[in-house]
């Protein structure tokens, strides 16, 4: 495949840029922090245990299209695919905590690690607590007994979303985190890939696939998956990943589960409706009831062709989390 | 450009499993009418006036993504880039209306325009008041003195948001229609293509650009635009658009307009963000000001690589429509 065409202005500017077009589109609710590739929430209550999330940039909306009421307080944005720096992170940080600390919700790549840490050791020298957790939901990465080997995915979504109702209405961090790790710990996910994104600066593609193959559990800067094979029917390749998806955690009859089908970037909203139909079959077939269905592009690879499933098995508290009213660029819910 | 890979069926069942998705994920807010496709609200107020939008299929979330409360009550499915049939638009309208009848809102292309004046009479037989508003809102379709000939594209969000929430509040067919029509009247949109899209019966592309080329002005399916060019930065594409479509109104200074930055199916978060970040300067220096701004996947062709600008310029009335509560698969606002 040839290189994209895109809109674009200089590529060296597109993480500048796009924070701008970010803040211009929420009209308020959102401000840049100080002429740096971040983003806070203009209004944030003195007492408010903070959540901060981030990441490499050219995902989005991940991570600066969550921020908002109910949601993530700030995001440092890195330049494209590279975690940001510790700096831009502990000064994000340090702008939204309200004296309670900051929970620090990412996703696991070593680069965002190693950041993030020694942000949060910065942090603690002037007086900021913090607490982590690294969303490692990608099934496909490595095996269930290394599961601290594998990558942050579209699953990001679920533990953002149930991080920020409990930071929204609990007042110790350490509950915050509580319901963090639970979040992290019940969600699990799967990609697929039919074609490349391409890096903005370049124009290249992150990796090549034949014209009719598809490369299943492919991670979300096109790291290697577990399996490449010629094309089949929508349904075949649901249905697999969905099993994968199961058997990991595993989910079992009488669970309640809430799903999310994730845009990886190029992919027609009819192919994700014809999946998502397939995964409520496969689920109700399994016995799983599905409490809600999030479709959409929630963290992207660019124009690279394909979706992810993710599950997040639900209890009581989970689901009032997820359930709660939220607003901001890329997610609002009544 | 090859065919791209899609993760399908049959494809001479896409419409049917899209809507199976769109029911499973809409979890008890939509149905699907008797097996035909169409979806329509599970609960619809006694006495209200009734709200039905539709058109050809391949264009998702529009139509049926926007059905839901204070948004549209049902919307009938044509198959991919085909109206419906004016036989199910009859049983849609049917099934939606609750005695006060019901405005039509949609497209204007000629088989939609034949399908729903057609379904219009014969519901007019059985007793059904209706009421009907075409969009037209692409200023590149035709010139002014012909604005009746002008397509309908993405505008007809702004058109269904205010129309679903007059349709909400007022008792009279003839005022939801007086504000739609208000509505429709001050929305001008331009699209600008990189990429063709492809029909999913057969993969082909709706047409070919070459390598470094871009068409402003084209079409949701393809249709030819007013002027094809070598690719220039984004800036400079987003300001062209931005005025043509400022002249067309006119739009003026102390103007104060909603912005709607559509994607057209494979254009990166990052792109439309940068694209929304130049229109509001633009905006901002021609002294006209931004009420809100929704950036995202409102009517796409398929994997078309593009986007399009709309804007409508707003008065009172039709802010308070606009910025109402809304729920739907495809947009909601608390």
């Amino acid at each position: 495949m040839g290189k994209p065409k895109k809109l674009l202005n200089n590529p060296v500017d597109v993480v500048t840029e796009l924070i701008d077009g970010l803040t211009a589109a929420c009209g308020g609710d959102l401000r840049r922090l100080d002429g740096r590739n971040a983003v806070v929430r203009t209004e944030i209550a003195d007492g408010k245990v903070a959540l901060l999330i981030g990441g490499g940039s050219g995902h989005e909306p991940m991570f600066p299209g969550f921020v908002g009421p109910n949601l993530a307080d700030g995001a440092p944005c890195g330049e494209v695919f590279a975690a940001p720096t510790p700096d831009l992170i502990l000064d994000t940080l340090s702008a939204v905590d309200r004296g309670r600390g900051v929970l620090m919700v990412y996703g696991n790549y070593a680069g965002d690690n190693m950041n993030f840490d020694i942000a949060a050791e910065l942090a603690e020298e002037v007086g900021i607590v913090t607490r982590t957790v690294r969303v490692w939901d990608d099934v496909a990465a490595a095996p269930l007994d290394r599961i601290t080997d594998r990558r942050g995915i579209a699953g990001d979504f679920f533990v953002i979303k149930v991080a920020g109702g409990a930071a929204a209405e609990l007042s110790d961090l350490d509950e915050v985190y509580r319901v963090a790790v639970k979040a992290r710990d019940n969600t699990r996910s799967m990609g697929v890939a039919l074609a490349a994104g391409s890096i903005p600066e370049t124009g290249e593609r992150t990796f090549e696939l034949p014209e009719d193959e598809i490369e299943i559990g492919m991670g979300a800067h096109g790291e290697p998956g577990i399996a490449r094979r010629k094309i089949t029917d929508a349904d075949a390749i649901a249905e697999e990943m969905t099993d994968r998806i199961l058997a990991d955690l595993p989910f079992s009859a009488g669970d309640e589960v809430a799903l999310l089908v994730n845009n990886l970037g190029a992919t027609t909203c009819m192919e994700m409706l014809i999946v998502a139909r397939k995964v409520h079959h496969v689920l109700k077939a399994r016995g799983i009831a599905v409490h809600r269905t999030d479709v959409g592009s929630f963290l992207t690879c660019q124009e690279m062709a394909g979706l992810s499933i993710t599950l997040m098995k639900l209890d009581g508290e989970l689901k009032r989390y997820l359930d709660m009213p939220a607003r901001s660029f890329a997610y609002s819910r009544a």
